[in-house]
């Protein structure tokens, strides 16, 4: 393939990933018919079935393809943090809340369409979401051969505990669609009682 | 409605509940048809529309029946708890991990079915989960006037975020279908985890 042709079919890609991100955030993964995504991306039915196999596997890419960018930013981020191990776990938290204001539609995807579809939850073995907690994981390791965080905590327990209490959290920000004008109390409540609960003392 | 009429109704409401438990855990929400229900509870089909408007609905009676179970289970062992709040709070986070090994279907059902409803997760009012998350705020609140908890923490965000890394542990536990052998030591560590976040210094 020409270059041009595939840069075009790049932009075409994630012209239906789009697509599919706002439909789904409108009808839900059930109800959104492989047309309406087509129609939302401004492309031929057809077209789709180019790029992706079926629904559940869009569904996945587009996981897939949004986890890359927010895992990337998330350790850019935590890279320029000018502090402790304990601040870079606050980062991750207060990033985590911020897409409820910052990506509605994406937050509304991973926290609501993302476990309806039985095949993502039940047999997916889910790489990128792995690379999310394993940074979490990390960031807990460090603090423990610097004697920060208690040497006893399991780190992969910590990590999705954290996961799970963001996810819920994120949920409720983004169901109420309030703008969610507290996220940053939110994101240093939440973030005392996990560093707290881990410091070494 | 003579006694034993009633008595008979609520057996086969039960008995049907039971059957839409196991054909879920099954194949899942979306792919369970209305007429698998009905063949694992051993009732015709159109029983089913005798109790129950449609499958949605089937589900919420469901999770509503079930939490209702929970929660005074919960609530018995609460009060039977010989020791302080944090105790209790301990005592509830035991009781829900231990729902993936004494009840593995009803911790599927919760932690993968349930979220497959969009109608569930975005418009249904959910009081019974309310009332779960009030058993965990007030233990909050208790520990708050004894001065045992810090003043400052929000117990409602406490309370959703405990439930969000209950709830995704049990996923694991669930999914894993291990038998969940460390679930004591699981039940521990998130114990630590939340008591040394919130306690009072």
């Amino acid at each position: 393939m020409a270059e041009t042709e595939k840069n075009r079919g790049t932009e075409k890609r994630e012209r239906i990933l789009e697509g599919a991100l706002r439909a789904f955030a409108k009808k839900g993964f059930y109800n959104t018919k492989v047309s309406e995504i087509a129609s939302e991306a401004g492309v031929a039915d057809g077209t789709i079935y180019l790029y992706f196999k079926n629904k559940d596997d869009l569904l996945i890419s587009l996981f897939e393809d949004r986890m890359e960018f927010l895992i990337e930013r998330l350790q850019t981020e935590l890279d320029a943090v000018q502090g402790g191990v304990l601040d870079k776990i606050r980062c991750a938290i207060t990033l985590h809340f911020q897409l409820a204001i910052q990506e509605q539609d994406l937050a509304e995807f991973i926290t609501v369409e993302l476990r309806q579809s039985a095949k993502f939850v039940k047999e997916y073995e889910n790489p990128r979401f792995h690379d999310y907690l394993r940074i979490l994981e990390n960031l807990i390791a460090d603090g423990q051969s610097q004697g920060v965080i208690r040497g006893d905590v399991d780190r992969r327990l910590v990590a999705r505990s954290l996961f799970g209490a963001l996810d819920e959290v994120l949920l409720q920000l983004t169901l109420s669609r309030s703008g969610a004008p507290d996220v940053q109390e939110k994101a240093r409540q939440v973030a005392q009682i996990f560093t707290e609960g881990i410091v070494a003392r």
